[in-house]
């Protein structure tokens, strides 16, 4: 896919579009229609000529996607965007109930870029925290909801010492009753620390930061408390600005899941994975995006995957680079495949794989040791 | 479309998706697969037998829907969802990133259903606010975005002349150079204000509440210091569950947007209008829920607007009804077919058809006229 120039040209914020239309005046006539809709909403004749010259928004690009599809750059006034919720709006408000229509990229005005913090730690913090600085990550998570504070804690003691770096609550886990929140990231850190006392390693307890907006800072102390330095977080079930808001505070790293977000990810409408999860979800401070990887779980292609990976590294402004977390059902076999394919600035996901073994520590332990080979 | 029975039997959390499969067999397997995902999401023969049977979602149900598509209700321990963002994950989390299923029905156990508050005003409430209590409500969107506070308070003060209900900002409005949030919140009420002296009329003003959340505070004491009984709010710009929270302190009465939810509106993935908009919309709060409407701007069927309607004014638990309100490009001409469709307990959002007529207030006038016929 042709890329979008960055920084965007004339500083304009611009957005590339994918749909189907039957020819060239039918594709202009609908990418007309995006740029009137996300802007004035209304019939152009009854806006004041001065507001359509500064406000509409100006087809940049217009041409053959794939088979039967098009591909539009639209162009917008950065004033009409002056905070995330607006640019949300702009780029993809009203515009994705129209039918078939894909956002596929995006790109903001430096000025705009730099009202975004963007990811507080990234690759090289959470290296940093990690104390692992060539290698790829192995993250675990535990699960299944339904075991108690101490099972998990325990699954969580035998992962910390089978080398793997992250342990990571399952985004099932919230506060049920069979583990409630605070129990478990207690006993789950001190298990993680105690496995760290025995092997020397340095591994990560990232517990599921959820719950009633409301109710979050309690649960942030209970975090803090425990001593954990980074959390998952699930940027659609707690809403992609309060996400912001909490990443931008720089407290804890933050490891996004995407749960809730597959309804933008289909193949031709809502938005591309390489501008969801590669754009936006480091935009709003990601430090890590777990994505679903080919040959797991989920249908997706490698080309989007290789997408989002490229799209969380790249150079972007000033803002840090994230980790793409490949997950989803990962097999542990094809880690090094995997690691060849997307460089070692990487986070494996791995879990099902493992507890798929019977003896799952012994199966973790095995490929951490094989990838600590590529320190 | 059958009804998931309400309340849901068993005391379970029912949802029913539809999917494409190639037969019975087939359907089973993908249903089984969702009830895993969404619950214990590892391999069965890894999980402890007591943990299995708690926890897996169930399959209650599975017959063929549509053409080559199946359906299946599955029912889940109401344990599992604590609270909004858990619900959402436990619906749709990772079963939104599988290929072409749609979650297109759910019913919680009243327990579960009674720590949502729901809409704290509702269609009563509303009615009470306009004091209009047996015709249909006519709501204006006063736009576009470029245009000065000045402007946009001269475009209310003639909407609520003309005998609109409620006049509302455009959804692009926020707080751009043109009409800062502040100054246009002040400036619209105290012209539509201005306009209820003269005319006798009670017109509200609904502003966009929105912006980064950290400072929606200080906007919410403009709102109120404007005046303002209500303000529109987009669930997925400001997250569904701020909306909740901000919906459940019963200050003002909320008319939700549904910029941004379009990619879960699609046909065959994503959430079903009348389950997006008109069940988890009113469970989070919204006394009034907007969508785009057939015979306008966006692609909609008959069937589902006439669910949303239907399910937003269903008795549901201890739920008020929320007033579907139909807009994306209605024709004033077909305000009478509309309200004949859908009843009176209805609003009906209509701005470009006024707009696209040389003398807006006019046309809003005379509709306004013919509707108070149905007082």
């Amino acid at each position: 896919m042709a890329r979008i120039p960055s920084p965007a040209p004339g500083n304009r914020i611009l957005a590339a579009y994918e749909f189907y239309a039957s020819d060239r005046s039918a594709a202009r006539r609908l990418a007309r229609q995006i740029a009137v809709e996300q802007t004035v909403e209304m019939p152009l004749s009854a806006v004041p000529a001065g507001v359509r010259e500064a406000v509409v928004g100006r087809i940049e690009e217009l041409h053959p996607a794939t088979t039967g599809r098009w591909r539009a750059v639209i162009s917008y006034e950065p004033r009409l965007a002056t905070d995330l919720p607006g640019l949300l709006n702009l780029l993809f408000g009203n515009v994705s109930m129209m039918s078939g229509v894909r956002l596929v990229d995006f790109e903001l005005p430096p000025a705009l870029l730099r009202t975004f913090a963007g990811p507080s730690f990234g690759i090289e913090g959470i290296r940093r925290m990690s104390r692992v600085f060539r290698r790829p990550l192995i993250c675990s998570a535990i699960k299944p909801v339904g075991l108690s504070a101490k099972e998990l804690a325990d699954l969580a003691y035998r992962f910390a010492r089978a080398g793997v770096d992250i342990v990571k609550d399952d985004h099932g886990l919230a506060d049920q009753s069979y583990a409630a929140f605070a129990a478990r990231v207690e006993r789950c850190a001190e298990a993680v620390g105690k496995a760290n006392q025995e092997t020397g390693n340095n591994a990560l307890y990232f517990p599921h930061l959820t719950g009633r907006l409301e109710s979050m800072e309690e649960r942030v102390e209970t975090v803090r408390a425990a001593g954990c330095r980074g959390v998952l977080l699930a940027a659609m079930l707690v809403g992609l600005d309060w996400f912001r808001g909490f990443a931008a505070r720089g407290e804890f790293a933050i490891l996004a899941h995407p749960s809730f977000s597959g309804a933008y990810l289909q193949r031709s409408c809502g938005i591309a994975p390489e501008a969801l999860l590669g754009r936006l979800f480091r935009l709003v401070g990601a430090d890590a995006v777990i994505f679903a990887n080919p040959g797991g779980r989920f249908p997706v292609s490698r080309a989007s995957c290789e997408a989002i990976a490229g799209n969380l590294r790249a150079p972007w402004g000033d803002l840090r680079a994230a980790f793409p977390v490949a997950g989803g059902g990962v097999d542990a076999k094809r880690a090094d495949y995997w690691i060849e394919r997307y460089g070692t600035d990487l986070i494996l996901l791995i879990s099902s794989s493992f507890y798929a073994r019977r003896d799952f520590e012994r199966a973790a332990f095995e490929l951490t040791e094989k990838v600590k080979r590529h320190e």
